[in-house]
């Protein structure tokens, strides 16, 4: 028990005079003023890495999406909607030193918003076709800044997870990947505990077995400040 | 005050004896394992409903959609993700002397589920383009039955309230049916206030003013508990 409250604790001041700027939740975009686009995030991992990194004495910036969730002590958060917000609001917080990408953001949007709720027909059963475009790729943005910050991105997969998870560090250039299999059941959306692993440029993994996010994220926080160090 | 509160506890007792079956908050529709299309809506007019119909004495099933409120008291809950998954809890709750459709309902939903995330292409700046289907009628399907409940509609509108709400009580075959005017900063999605109007067979509209969302549940329901005494 010792051993473990030590572990918890590894972070403690480590990061103090670090600006830390985590992105979490979801974003939505709408589809006109009634419906919407998203993703599933209850957005408690990007919360408790907030948490974990103030306890590590950083400077905390948590820009988050729609959630139900109270503010962490000692954070400053930006409530934001859709993945165009979050972008703003990410890089109106710079400069930062560590960015965690927390966020599940929506890679997509509807081509243009209706300014009126779309009327089904009421004769007819037909559907309707939805197009969708881009969004900017807020973590790719960041990290391809000349003065880019230690930059660590999260992969929730539900297949082919390392591969994917490589795929993102290095085409988003990111210093190191959280990867989280989503498709397990009891960890990842909406629930108490997590189960990680965590990927760097050299392709290392480093695996967090399956606990509770507060312990999770004071886990990789303590993590991630060893290897912004070495950076 | 005392004219008020006299007003406020007028549906005392009214519906002892009586099943009254009340949808609230949004349905989402998954795209894929991640990503889903959802309606705006807390759910809070419709639990306010359900607690106005259970202090009026009747026996209450609410069937909601994903939502971040907690159970009234005396009320069975019944909690539901999709539109298909909503109007078999539904039907599944028959029979019923009053029914209150307040959810927001998502008419479309994705053509099919894909079983894995769908992977955006890294190398290019592709859109998507997603087919939607039409989702089940829920509120006509339960008042088009035979053994049709007294059947309240909602019509959350942007513009044109007055019109498409008289359509919708037409074509779905309803009682009464509750306009409300969701581009009215303050009252509607997701605000502690609203203010509506209720429009019966013979076209007759009546107002209630803006006020709290538990007040007008309990004018509501006083209204409908006449309403359905009449019928």
């Amino acid at each position: 028990e010792l051993a473990e409250r030590a572990a918890d604790c590894f972070a403690g001041g480590r990061l103090t005079g670090r600006h830390v700027l985590i992105t979490a939740g979801p974003t939505r975009e709408d589809i006109d003023p009634v419906r919407y686009i998203s993703n599933h995030s209850s957005g408690k991992m990007g919360f408790a890495l907030a948490e974990a990194a103030a306890e590590a004495g950083a400077r905390v910036t948590l820009v988050s999406g729609p959630v139900h969730l109270p503010t962490p002590d000692r954070i400053e958060r930006i409530d934001v909607i859709s993945a165009r917000d979050m972008l703003a609001a990410c890089e109106a917080a710079l400069p930062c030193d560590i960015l965690i990408a927390a966020a599940a953001v929506a890679d997509y949007r509807p081509q243009a918003v209706a300014p009126q709720k779309l009327k089904k027909s009421p004769d007819s059963d037909d559907g309707l076709i939805l197009q969708l475009v881009r969004n900017p790729d807020i973590l790719a943005t960041l990290a391809q800044r000349a003065d880019r910050p230690f930059s660590v991105g999260f992969a929730a997969e539900t297949e082919n997870l390392r591969e994917y998870a490589l795929r993102k560090l290095k085409t988003k250039n990111l210093d190191l990947i959280v990867a989280n299999d989503v498709a397990i059941p009891g960890i990842g959306f909406n629930s108490e505990e997590n189960a990680v692993s965590v990927i760097d440029r050299a392709q290392r993994e480093t695996r967090f077995a399956q606990t509770g996010k507060g312990k999770i994220a004071r886990q990789l926080i303590a993590f991630i400040a060893d290897r912004f160090d070495q950076a």
